[in-house]
């Protein structure tokens, strides 16, 4: 049986999301304190695979996955899943809605339900914590200096806790992105509809190379679902670009491009190429199909006459 | 005399940021408890003007700064600082550094002293706070659950703490780069060394949206100091781009590309011209100056006949 | 009445072109031999205009006329006509087809029947001519060293010769395209489908500088209809390149397209915004008309404040 | 020993450059009466290579022979030779200058005389000639209706002729640039100064075709050093490309590019990769060359797991 490390605890996303994907069918699953713990586990052995966040539709990209995958120890990414972020004001049976002083979640979370809160508890202070799930858990206990916690209403039976409110994040269709990451082996076969996750750290501050990436996508017909620039850590304006574009390494035109930037980029870290979540196969334009490629390597042969 | 107001509370890099600004020298400065708490002085005309934290060398872009700024009553950006970041280890007298066990910071601190905590105080709970200001301020109180707190070394006067270790940032380069914003009225004048600040919002999924304004930018000779994309808060893949431009409105090639992204664009949001910190002067390729743009103009007019 | 030059004889293309446009309705028409001739007589003012070939669907650009349009005088391009390119073998009544040994023609002419000619006429030798007319009136001396010529249809009516085959071109929808040219003086008005042509001059040698050129008419989305490198007559490797693209000067996306080449080349020479013969709307892709130019005016003029 | 057609007739320009060749040392040379005869010498067998003119610094390219070379049996360049293009004014012993009244040449090379004409003979008439040599032989014979011509002074040696004027061309630094074709069979060895030539059909009237194409060569750190729009004798508006580009097919770039190319156009005709006349070595951005290449095949092999 294998071993999947997620961002815990018990009752976290990570661990719903955990749950939607075919590896943790036979799986012992093991909840870790942070990002950086998960990650850890899988790169010392410890664990087969990890399980984190990487975005959100509401607060955008986790910089501490990206930047955590894009150095150190080489993982890739094998799959991914998407689940829907619904929030719960939870507290401890009896607790009244009308009686809540201190809240305590995530700063993610509280970004969430800023619009509710002003609402319904105007007054309540806000108190940040590690994750939805600690702050529910800390308030099983009774010590902690807030009255309530806003998380996954899971955690409300977990934990043994009251739904003083539930659907209360201000966008309802909020949803996060997690990835599945182990230590590289051999790539998922390609499914005809795939991801490719790559970090691309370019030469020092060349104007021009971000233009210079996206039209080395473009003239191979690979379109981009996702775009950041993360800083390498080292001045202001140092930037590594962390792209998902649509295919498979084993696609003629993904390979192409791969090494085109492999040779122009001072480093290109390679996170995995992985089944898409929602399926969607990409529209390809005329002449970038492998079809396409290997007809033209064979009339490249040919008129080589060799 | 005018007021401003920071993110606080006193003694955070915000102060020292604003205390470097001109626009310090003869202000009253108002602490505030968050990024949209300052903000919000400035739209309702509380304060003339305020200081907040938009991207830091090693952590990247303050999210919460960005999105503030794209979205709501508009305000522009008319002034910059940028200050070295470097972190203590702060508490309160006659605490010895080996009998530390639980220390409060920022998550962000926390993330630039992974290195030196890993080796000095390896068995150290790590317990998250609002900010590394108020980490060390809840030191005074003594009621607090930890020992010592990450902080600006400034701190440890204000609170009267002692400083445990001083210089602890693992990169000791680190920067943080903060704006001064205030509700549009006149434009600050070019002073020949600028950058002007720009939320441009795309067509739903557009492929090739971010390729389009990049070429604009490179058309008319118009680096890129920084660029972001952010998600709009509607659903995955729905984004904005944040980005820098050397530059001022009032500059020729730059009006034209403003008015270019605005034709294609759902939306631009102008975030302001203002001057650079650093003073450098733009490189301009050839044809792109003023003079040129109003040599053309004159070319054309005759050509035209009129 | 006005007076308008064209490349002569009686009998010619041109006239037949000449005759298809308003212009001509109430001017006295005047042949001259050469494309120069014509050119000169309409810089010399001793026409008001002349008509000349610039593009044959066959032969491709009229060399001569694009070199003489970019340089010397300037004039300008004020309206254009196409017309069909029929060639018929003509000769001295009497003639036999059988019986014809030697036929003179332009080498462009030639090129159009060689397929017929080499089926009905295998043996027989073609002599160069200066134009299809020449080479039929000739005939009518009965000095010249040829039996019959390649020429348009209407010049056996005009000399008095015999039609041996008619259609003989082996492409039967061959076209030439004719431009009228005059001094610079008012531009005609934007009909809503009109065409604009440009010599554009580089720099030196440089790389890259024809894709600039494409890249900037691309991000106004302006079609290029027409592109021809042309020698500067100083050493291999020096170009201009002749354009033809859609809309007027008086369109914005074209007057800013044009300054921004202006600004960039060694020189502009801008030979007339005209009506197309074809009366084809360019169709605009979203944020290139004049009214989105005008607002995206006005929202720039509001954000400086002034 | 092997046989060579040329452009002729004797004393040609062509012949000339036949002669600066290494090909040239051991053949029998031919000479032909036109480019296609001489291209047809090759495609048929009767002949090993043909030497033609492919482009002129002062009249620009040939659209003969880049039509003759881009449609039938294929061929392909394997060696270019650039001479001096200079001009005499020939003429049976005892003509005198002043008598001069009518004058034979080709019109490529009237086109490179006119100002000398203008100046020395303003009222001589000129007649056009199937090339220039032709004009001086038939000025042996005495049965020709001019009085001299204008053509290489090596003429009037080869025909007895009195040399009027030498060195009358306008621009004293034409050259013309030929190219040396046979059948395909093996690729001349890359000399790391190499030029490949390449004949780019695009669907129907693709707006942005050509801006691909450049893009795409672009990518690949490519320079293009001659590019000609040319009519694919349909209709207006259809164009093919004909292209130079820096590089061997056998270097990696080139190859991408291509098979690009072949992958996207509706036709890629290859003619050919052969060394510079100038001997110029390209000068390559980073990430472009062979190793690099390699490099990168090797990185993606390895990633990909097997």
């Amino acid at each position: 049986m294998s071993r999947i490390a997620y961002l815990g605890p018990r009752g976290s996303f990570s661990e719903a999301a955990l749950r939607s994907l075919p590896a943790a069918a036979s799986a012992e699953m093991l909840a870790e304190i942070s990002v950086p713990a998960a990650l850890n586990a899988a790169r010392t052995g410890v664990v087969d695979a990890a399980l984190v966040p990487i975005e959100n539709s509401v607060e955008g990209s986790v910089p501490l996955t990206l930047d955590e995958l894009s150095n150190g120890v080489p993982l890739v990414i094998v799959d991914e899943a998407v689940v829907a972020v619904q929030f719960a004001l939870v507290a401890p049976r009896g607790t009244k809605l009308a009686g809540v002083r201190r809240i305590a979640t995530h700063p993610h979370a509280q970004a969430q339900v800023r619009g509710w809160l002003d609402v319904n508890l105007p007054k309540a202070i806000v108190i940040p914590a590690l994750s939805t799930s600690a702050a529910a858990a800390e308030l099983v206990d009774g010590g902690c200096n807030y009255d309530a916690a806003v998380a996954q209403v899971t955690t409300a039976e977990i934990y043994g806790l009251e739904v003083l409110a539930d659907q209360i994040a201000d966008n309802p269709d909020a949803t996060t992105r997690f990835v599945l990451v182990q230590l590289p082996g051999s790539v998922p076969a390609s499914t005809g509809a795939d991801k490719t996750t790559l970090s691309l750290f370019i030469h020092q501050d060349q104007p021009g190379a971000l233009l210079s990436i996206l039209t080395e996508f473009a003239v191979r017909g690979i379109n981009l679902t996702r775009i950041e620039s993360r800083p390498t850590r080292k001045q202001l304006g140092d930037y590594y670009f962390s792209v998902d574009i649509e295919g498979h390494v084993s696609d003629s035109r993904v390979a192409e491009a791969l090494m085109g930037r492999h040779r122009v980029c001072l480093d290109v870290r390679y996170l995995g190429s992985y089944p898409r979540h929602d399926g969607n196969v990409a529209v390809l334009r005329a002449g970038v199909t492998d079809a396409e490629y290997a007809q033209a390597q064979v009339w490249l042969t040919k008129l080589k006459g060799n």
